[in-house]
């Protein structure tokens, strides 16, 4: 099979590589609007070749669309107009918004919404790896809404990959993420500006950041222009649960402005609760 | 030499094992009040016999004072009373309390405090390691306030652990390490607070935690008995940059609130500053 790779980045370099090496398809075909990244993927063998949409859809049995979740969003339509039997899926971080969008496209059944839930902080061509996604989750949102053989494609599509699959209707997935990555991202882009705004002698962290702060802060490096998107299409379950951090932060604060140490430790006690949920 | 470590736990213990693996020393002499700790310490082989603080001290050519702080805070002017020619040191989190506390005793010569930036969020003897502390930063504070022989023996010993020995006073290094260590246990502390108070759906955040959502919230395992003493005797510096934290963060809610996504993107580039100051 030929698939198409919209967007040669992180997530799409990383699926193209696993997927040809799976066997699962012998071409690739790579679409990417900067000219310097469809080139690097060439270079770095992401991609057998790079086209035109038109050329790569019409030529291609499967198309991932792989960009931020803004242009996803514009493309999709477009991409939909012109298949035919062709599977189109996307691996965007909210799910929502772009299901709304083609809820009523004739074409609506040949797409499926979906998220693997691996990331690095980084992206780009260069940043794509070989065996990722393994043993990590994704979600394909409202089965019902695509063809039984596009859902079936892309559930063996996520197999090859060694992924968990779980389902779940659109708007549950948008607010499950907001807990367990969005708001993980705002926080650490929140406190790597706390201490470059409050602590100038840089060379000092430098020297003393341990690995407690370099886990903590990774995620600050995220690019803006992915996560923008993000945070404007899943604003309100994100406003909520960084309303609740907020408050949660409050507490602490409140603990330490009383010296109340009694319920500090409570509060840290409670947070030790987490453990139930980490895998590690 | 024999040492003395008081307080065998994740870097009592890890200690331990490295300097006697070295050859600095050749006894190991545990002293905890926790039975159940000092049994296993010398089950797991860290200490080589346990002792009451007297003998372990008389019998001892280094001292290692490696409980939570706010009990070194207590124990250290017993041991300085006792000893003679030993050298002590501490790794306690804060300094200028501890130092302040033994400011005037007859033998605070013999004391160096030190504070080692490795650790991990698990406690106790079975969270003791080999091969740690390589490549990390330590910090000894105010070493003109210690003999030269007892600095010199401090040196060696983060010399032989393959450490990087940063010096300052005891202020400053509180204030560097509420911004690289303190506020992030307390964000990772109140994310986990925040995800488990809003998110009630265990199962699914179990499924769909990410890398990403892991690391910032791994801190928040720490131990309260450990944490609640640092936050007392450094609550004047972490509630300066927990306020600085709270705005950050606010800024990030009046961007989506606002739907300001231009200041959204200007607040997530200068975070990914933090590139500048991370080693990997």
């Amino acid at each position: 099979m030929t698939i198409t790779i919209i967007g040669i980045g992180l997530i799409g370099g990383s699926m193209a590589l696993s997927l040809k090496e799976k066997g699962l398809v012998q071409r690739v075909i790579g679409v990417d609007n900067n000219a310097a990244h469809a080139h690097q993927a060439i270079t770095l063998g992401l991609v057998d070749e790079c086209a035109t949409l038109e050329k790569a859809i019409d030529e291609s049995d499967i198309i991932l669309l792989a960009t931020p979740i803004g242009a996803a969003e514009k493309l999709l339509p477009i991409i939909l107009d012109r298949v035919t039997k062709q599977v189109v899926f996307d691996v965007g971080s909210t799910k929502h918004s772009i299901c709304t969008s083609i809820a009523h496209h004739p074409n609506r059944k040949r797409f499926v919404a979906t998220h693997p839930m691996w990331g690095t902080e980084n992206s780009g061509p260069a940043a794509a790896i070989k065996n990722a996604f393994i043993k990590k989750a994704t979600v394909i949102c409202s089965k019902e809404e695509s063809d039984v053989d596009a859902v079936a494609l892309i559930e063996k599509i996520y197999g090859l990959l060694q992924m968990h699959i779980l389902y779940m209707d659109a708007a549950s997935h948008d607010m499950h993420v907001a807990y367990v990555s969005h708001i993980s991202h705002i926080t650490s882009f929140a406190l790597a500006n706390t201490v470059l705004e409050k602590e100038r002698e840089e060379d000092t962290i430098f020297e003393l950041a341990s690995g407690g702060f370099e886990s903590t802060v990774r995620l600050a490096k995220s690019n803006a222009d992915m996560w923008v998107p993000i945070f404007m299409q899943n604003r309100d379950n994100v406003l909520d649960v960084l309303n609740e951090h907020i408050a949660q932060l409050r507490k602490f604060k409140a603990c330490l402005e009383k010296e109340n140490y009694t319920f500090l430790q409570e509060l840290i006690e409670n947070a030790n609760g987490i453990r139930r949920i980490l895998k590690n």
